[in-house]
């Protein structure tokens, strides 16, 4: 409850390979569509078979891409193997005025570069509730080489030793993913009800 | 959840006369039992008719309030009216250790010491939805006079200056005290995944 109308939240979801996130974003969306969207990147890289524009990705060429990053029209963008991938601003601004709570699930990368420059940005890390598991769920997907094993493991060290610069650590136990949803849902409502969120509450409590 | 035993949190309520900070902590202790307990306070004044020691407080004497003073017993202590009053560490020590909640129910300044000396503290205010509705509560209650219900409101315009030193704001609508109860545990829930209070959750998790 608040004493006036919310906007929404800007959620940062992260988590290791493994980590079952995008089970957990799919879970929140399924659970509470009134509250939560998802943003979508913008990318210039060719769709996949199947990938639809506006659904999966917003496929922009790089001059289009380039004028937005000149613009301050993304929130964060990142080049990977000379593609562009980025998050276009005005969708989740529009959205967090409605009231929406915004979802973007990005990296670690992209994740701080979000918080440092919107503080008011919640970071959660969603992990598998150890190391051992995290492992064993990348070897039960059976499709990854030994070395693809390897390398995300090593990768999912360096994302957990970031961990202290996320704000909340969800752990999603395996077939759980609705618990995990359901605790970052209650992490949201409970956010909004800190005192340096609502710094106007004592005035508009007076007022009325 | 949490990948070791967790501690309890300590979590101070305060709240201005009106806002039903103690309808809503029975509310919490009564749905959520095996989570949360009350302490009980320490104090040197005589019992009133129906107080029961270790119940409604401690009732001890003055010697034996000042050398738990000078022993560092006390979380925080005032002097009132020639009375001492103040909470026990022992009893708090205990139940945080046992996994439980503690709930103090003490007034702005005590709880901005307990804050100071134990950081991790929770403070939250419970609120009434606005200024109005609060007189109206005080007038409602018919008992009060009309220099009473003045100095009460002054006093609660105090109370809600110092807002901002508090972690979070819960409002207590008319009649929805249990509404209120289930925020401030939600809240406990989710302040626990915070990784600030999580600080070796990396060590344990890549060592399970």
């Amino acid at each position: 409850m608040s004493v006036k109308k919310e906007k929404g939240l800007l959620i940062v979801l992260s988590g290791p390979a493994g980590s079952g996130k995008g089970t957990v974003v799919k879970e929140i969306l399924d659970r509470y569509p009134a509250d939560f969207c998802l943003s979508v990147s913008a990318t210039t890289r060719a769709p996949r078979p199947g990938e639809e524009h506006g659904v999966h990705y917003y496929f922009i060429d790089k001059p289009a891409f380039e004028e937005r990053i000149g613009q301050g029209a993304m929130l964060e963008y990142a080049e990977y193997c000379g593609n562009y991938y980025g998050t276009p601003a005005d969708y989740v601004q529009k959205q967090l005025e409605e009231g929406k709570n915004v979802i973007l699930e990005i990296e670690v990368q992209g994740a701080l570069k979000i918080k440092e420059r919107f503080p008011d940005t919640l970071l959660v890390m969603v992990t598998p509730p150890s190391f051992s598991i995290l492992e064993a769920r990348l070897r039960g997907r059976g499709t990854n080489t030994e070395e693809d094993i390897k390398n995300r493991l090593a990768h999912s060290r360096w994302e957990l030793s970031n961990l202290e610069r996320y704000d909340y650590a969800v752990i999603n136990e395996d077939g759980r993913a609705g618990d995990a949803a359901d605790e970052i849902a209650a992490i949201v409502a409970s956010e909004k009800k800190r005192t340096c969120r609502n710094k106007d509450f004592a005035r508009i409590f007076f007022e009325n």
